[in-house]
């Protein structure tokens, strides 16, 4: 067996190469993987949002079953328990050609294009296995099948460290005799349930409220099963794959998008391997900073032409070309956002928001805020806050988060709402890139341009609770007045029975006569008061006057 | 030109390889690299922390020359300026045959071993490398001679991206005259000094805190030098290469070790590859979990000992080993915190404590805390935290630090403290590993072991600052008092020297008379109260009364 050690002849100093996969195996703590709890989490993390990414993409509406149960065993006394966790999906499947290499090789992906994706790094279900193989030696299971193949194939994978390259242990495949098409994913791990426990189930809820077109059952190891049915068939549209825009390129990507590029003009390069540049643009642009449109752009890649090259990203920088496209971004929209929060939490208000496009640094991005007050939940001390980034829930180093502080600055008694309050406020970050923090993707940076659109975001739903907790008040007011107001009816509608009789021919009023002249004020009362009920219908004024009517007569 | 993109033919979703530097490229937030300011900042940190390595690991006293000027050219209007940073040292230097990829491989480091270590991930340089060609397209440039070499070699070198491979553009070697040996690194990248200055400022002046034995030189492009001389020529001992601890190795871990080890038996491996496990601990540890001592290691890399190699690995988790060594780390010493604290602030005290190693997941660690309180510190709202991990400040993220955290639960008044007050504390956490929460290696995860160490080295120096501040207030009092009686001892004086007079032949007392009395009270207050000053040195009370008995007879 060879040392892969290089040492140096000259210095003790002992140099050597890691490969990407032996780097995260080091630092699993950057993935998510640092301690079991987490690790458990990540887990799941990891594999569903694979399994979302494979739905969304052809606007497939999910099927998502996700179990986890613990391997019973005998062995070394105090050990940390293992556990299976299977999720399986009715997405696109993994060919079969790059099945080993997307589960057993660091740095492998279908994500590294311009497209709004969960996954973004390449790097998630790798560190599952690798996570995998350092805890329980075992290899990662997986069962896939594109619609467009005939057969189910299955693999066991695990990774050669040293070379990043999958080690496929076992293969198999079958044919398919139903029409089956999806990913199942089997992985045995070191994990501590009891610690992840509400963390987990509070994952896969978040997940289901903003897809409320997904169908999701979960099986815990306590033997629970959380099952979240369709409630909708109305699905975001896919995001879709984008060029890069001119702001967005430093001269590494320069020179490789001319690497690979077919155009043979500088203007053809500008116009067919970029976003927001049209001919006349492209011509106005290498004008202005003195480029040959017809130059080959493949001279630049010369040594000698260094410093064109640079010259032409500088320029690139410069130049107002159009903002970045962000039609091919898949925000939630308002309706599935108000669908997911009243399912989950039946508050009296609710409402969303998806605002307009912005970007940042040549990145697209659209933030949504949906707001859910009152009914069903609790007064809490600070609003309950929901953050997602492309469709992912982000629970753990929430203060860490651009969103927590954006929230934590909003003074909510301009609004109308005086803590305790109940009141949750989601906020979706859909972009091609999110800057987030780290590679576990659990916080997010504050970038001054989405800080400025979340506050905005916020502001605007809140300015619409706001108009709502007013008109409940008045409402409130109103509502009180009329049944202060119907507690005098009884008394005065006999008081107008007496007086409307001749007083020559006095006589009792019979309660014929009584209930007349309440049926009146009823109706006078009940008229002048309107008032729209917490779901948004009309309450009916008469029932209700009636009834403290009703209620006074019976004291 | 091949054109790299693998398309599957079976479906849309491209998959696709990206090299880790490629990795590194696209996500350059996640090694500092977010911005132009932090790209400035993080590339000063990269390369003065790679010299002080370069030194620290032979114990040679420091000289560091640290330079970034403005790159004045002819450009694109409104683009951002160039710098060019310069670092020199004259440490170990870098032997010619790792020099390429030291500097334009990323993952190859002389840091893969456990070690205390300023780098630890084999990433910071060579992202220095990366982002020099994103931005100026220009190479890294060094300079460097080992102590053992007859040349002083050069080269230029960039990093081909696809292959993670170094690409050396220019190179060439000159015979020594004089033995110099060290490293000179150069680079030209895009950065704000404007908003980076201050920082960097810090940065530097924070390192000189703390290496009171290195002469660093600091030339900034507004054309200051800011120089700290050596003032120590006493260094920490160098940290010590170790062998892993049994608790802190994994099912992958001990796959490697067994591989690239030499023992024939168990018993050998036990012995030879770990640390704190002696031939009777490994004896006993094997016979109570059942392996045979005599067993070849290499038995367990076989597929169907796949479960023996993971019991090996859990059994080696459970079992009560000596705790980790520690004695290979390099903490700074107190010795090292008084007197990088007092050059720099001038308090008018200052204490420091070295912990006991403890350890955490089989890492020994080690806490060291240094406060500096009054003298020309300002007294402000909160204690100003100096964070240090491995010797290297950390300026971002403060708020996300385990010791910021810690700092803000203390309860001050119980070490009577009343903020505002001028309090500076220094925290120092030496590691094998030091738990960063990202690449960038600005903040530390709250764990546990940590946590707990950081409060007892605090509360400890905070015990010892109480003393000293209930020492002072008491002799704030005494002296009070003193100065009090001082001011009567000139009447006194008089009185005492009519009334040793008989009263039958009284004649006014001679001014000889009267200070006779006077020198003798100035004795008795002056014996009584004895003060220590802020230096720690006794006061001289006769003068101080003396003064205050003379400025009484001014008035």
């Amino acid at each position: 067996m060879a040392r892969r050690r290089r040492t140096s002849s000259v210095t003790e100093e002992r140099y050597k190469s890691r490969s990407v996969a032996e780097m995260i195996a080091k630092h699993g703590e950057f993935a998510g993987f640092q301690n079991p709890t987490r690790a458990l989490y990540q887990t799941i993390r990891e594999l569903v949002e694979n399994s979302l990414d494979a739905t969304d993409t052809k606007k497939i509406l999910p099927w998502i079953h996700i179990s986890i149960k613990e391997e019973s065993r005998n062995s070394v006394n105090g050990a940390r328990p293992w556990y299976i966790v299977t999720v399986e999906d009715n997405g696109v499947g993994i060919p079969v050609t790059v099945m080993a290499q997307a589960f057993g090789k660091v740095l492998f992906s279908s994500k590294y294009v311009i497209k709004q994706t969960r996954g973004m790094f390449g790097l998630g279900v790798k560190a599952v296995t690798i996570y995998a193989q350092q805890t329980t030696g075992s290899p990662i299971e997986v069962y896939s099948s594109t619609a467009e193949s005939q057969y189910v194939y299955m693999m066991k994978i695990k990774i050669d460290m040293k070379n990043n390259m999958p080690k496929v242990l076992e293969k198999g495949d079958w044919a398919k005799k139903a029409a089956w098409r999806g990913t199942r994913v089997r992985v045995k791990i070191e994990g501590d349930w009891k610690k992840a426990k509400s963390k987990i189930i509070e994952y896969v809820k978040r997940t289901a409220i903003i897809a409320p077109y997904a169908e999701i059952i979960f099986e815990t190891p306590d033997g629970t099963i959380y099952y979240y049915p369709r409630t909708t068939r109305k699905m975001p549209e896919p995001p879709k794959e984008a060029k890069p825009h001119p702001h967005g390129v430093n001269v590494e990507d320069l020179r490789e998008i001319i690497a690979s590029s077919k155009a043979r003009t500088l203007k053809e390069l500008l116009v067919s391997e970029f976003q927001s540049v049209g001919e006349k643009t492209a011509l106005e642009f290498l004008s202005k900073f003195g480029f040959d449109p017809d130059m080959n752009p493949k001279e630049l890649l010369k040594r000698e032409k260094e410093g064109e090259l640079v010259k032409l990203v500088e320029a690139l920088s410069q130049f107002k070309f159009r903002a970045p496209k962000s039609d091919y971004l898949s925000p939630l929209g308002r309706d599935i956002i108000i669908e997911g929060l009243t399912r989950m939490f039946s508050p009296e208000w609710v409402d969303a928001v998806t605002r307009p496009p912005k970007s940042y640094k040549g990145h697209p991005f659209i933030v949504e805020v949906g707001m859910a007050y009152g009914g069903a939940i609790k007064p809490v001390d600070e609003p309950v806050l929901l953050r997602y980034a492309n469709k992912i829930p982000l629970l753990y180093e929430e203060r860490e988060d651009v969103s927590y502080k954006v929230l934590k600055s909003i003074n909510w008694k301009n609004y109308n709402v005086e803590f305790p309050a109940p009141l949750i406020v989601l906020i979706h970050i859909a972009s091609t890139k999110v800057p987030y923090k780290g590679l576990g993707k659990e916080s997010i940076s504050e970038t001054p341009e989405l800080e400025s659109e979340i506050r905005n975001a916020v502001q605007e739903v809140a300015r619409r609770l706001k108009s709502y907790l007013i008109k409940k008040e008045r409402e409130e007011e109103a509502m009180r007045k009329a049944e202060a107001l119907a507690k005098y009816i009884p008394e005065i509608a006999w008081s107008l029975a007496v007086l409307s009789k001749p007083p020559d021919s006095w006589t009792p009023p019979t309660p014929e006569e009584v209930n007349m002249f309440k049926e009146k004020l009823i109706d006078i009362v009940a008229e002048k008061v309107r008032v729209v009920g917490p779901g948004g219908e009309e309450v009916d004024m008469k029932k209700l006057v009636k009834r403290v009517v009703d209620s006074v007569e019976l004291e």
